[in-house]
């Protein structure tokens, strides 16, 4: 497939990638920088622009992977080619591209994407939704070209999904951030929690995390709560954090237990 | 070496097959519960025992791998015979073996260990404390059979180490079970976060936490995060988890910028 990149970040650059490495031709890569446009352009062999006056009409899709909130006014911009065209924001409706009655929809990777730090996409979740039954089959189509796990979801569900991931993703790892931080104020490294880090998430990857919980909390050892609540005393922030989770995971392990 | 487990859960339970792989002689498995003793003991290759009147004095090391608040006692009853005696809690001060002044310590395996669930102990950190230099010794000594991650850590920064870890592990875990609630209640299925939660663990494997957060709230993004909250109204536990953990990853961004 001939495909046309708009957007430069993270998730335009784990996309181009895989799309490259999956064989299609990467014709485009749009960024307001222009060096970003050209760094990302560079490795995925695409012509960089940096206007949208500059775009070809030789290409069969439009990824739009920008900021939420640009992602209307784009594809107004793009509906002249009358291509196909997607979003691939994981919190946007479908809908925001109301202009499209059809060959539009959404192709949203579910993953975390870092700069420096290249993925195995062919694990990647994709979400498809499609405005027609023939764009969601393209679609389709394409999301099996670079990932082994290609799901039907619409709009409504991806926003759930979009929430849950925020709970799977960037809360634990403000976490680690936190766990960090207290061991950097006690001259403690890092290195320490990383394979106590690696071993959580492994253990959810066969069994589900109700099954494998450890810890304080679990086990309603009050004494060890008490006493990380002290040391905690200066950071009430973290305190915080500390009591609301620790009751939580008591309060679910109750529920849990009366309905056994 | 000859070494007595004493205790039967998920800690001994590992340990003792870590010891065992290292071709360390088990002599004997303690636990009240005569099956749990039994259960262990045959995969380790050890003698079962369910009373503390059937210790066999012809060993080197007690390892005492049961409930914190049961250690001292059980410390007290092994003293007479006058061996080397370890506790495994990290959140134990060694000072709960007060009765002795050496032959005493501390072996504790920084990791998250559950039934049905093996892991590669050479990667576990093992944080040493003994009472005294020769005690200390040995038991590094004993902890690199088992591990390449052997640190001496003493009680007080021990006991902050623990504290990190229900940041790092704990609380994430519990996170990981919202998160499969939320998409329970939608009839979306876990899998679909499995490679997110291996992939925001695995980042922060080469990285820290800090320099690969993504999501709304590091982005600052109001719309999705109202958005969120409105999804989660039938849920006020999970609102209020959003609510503050979002706003302490605004927080800790905003006061990296002021310092940068």
């Amino acid at each position: 497939m001939r495909i046309t990149l708009i957007g430069s970040g993270n998730v335009a650059t784990h996309l181009g990638a895989a799309f490259r490495n999956a064989g299609h031709q990467l014709v485009q890569v749009y960024s307001r920088n222009a060096q970003h446009a050209a760094l990302l352009a560079y490795h995925i062999k695409a012509e960089p622009i940096s206007s949208l006056n500059a775009i070809s009409p030789e290409t069969d899709l439009f990824v739009i992977a920008v900021k939420d909130d640009a992602i209307a006014e784009i594809a107004e911009q793009l509906a002249v080619y009358d291509k196909l065209i997607v979003h691939t924001s994981g919190a946007t409706s479908l809908s925001v591209l109301e202009l499209f009655t059809d060959k539009a929809g959404v192709f949203y990777p579910l993953q975390t994407f870092s700069k420096n730090k290249s993925i195995d996409f062919n694990t990647v979740p994709i979400c498809i939704e499609g405005t027609d039954e023939q764009s969601t089959k393209q679609l389709i189509e394409l999301a099996w070209t670079v990932s082994q796990n290609v799901y039907r979801v619409d709009s409504e569900k991806r926003k759930i999904l979009h929430l849950a991931a925020v709970f799977a993703c960037n809360f634990p790892n403000y976490l680690y951030q936190a766990a960090g931080a207290i061991l950097a104020e006690n001259q403690l490294d890092f290195n320490l929690l990383r394979p106590l880090i690696a071993e959580t998430a492994a253990k959810v990857q066969e069994q589900l995390p109700e099954q494998v919980q450890t810890g304080p909390a679990i086990r309603n050892d009050i004494n060890t709560m008490q006493a990380h609540l002290q040391l905690l005393e200066q950071h009430p922030d973290l305190k915080q954090v500390y009591s609301l989770l620790s009751q939580l995971i008591i309060k679910m392990n109750n529920s849990t237990d009366a309905g056994a």
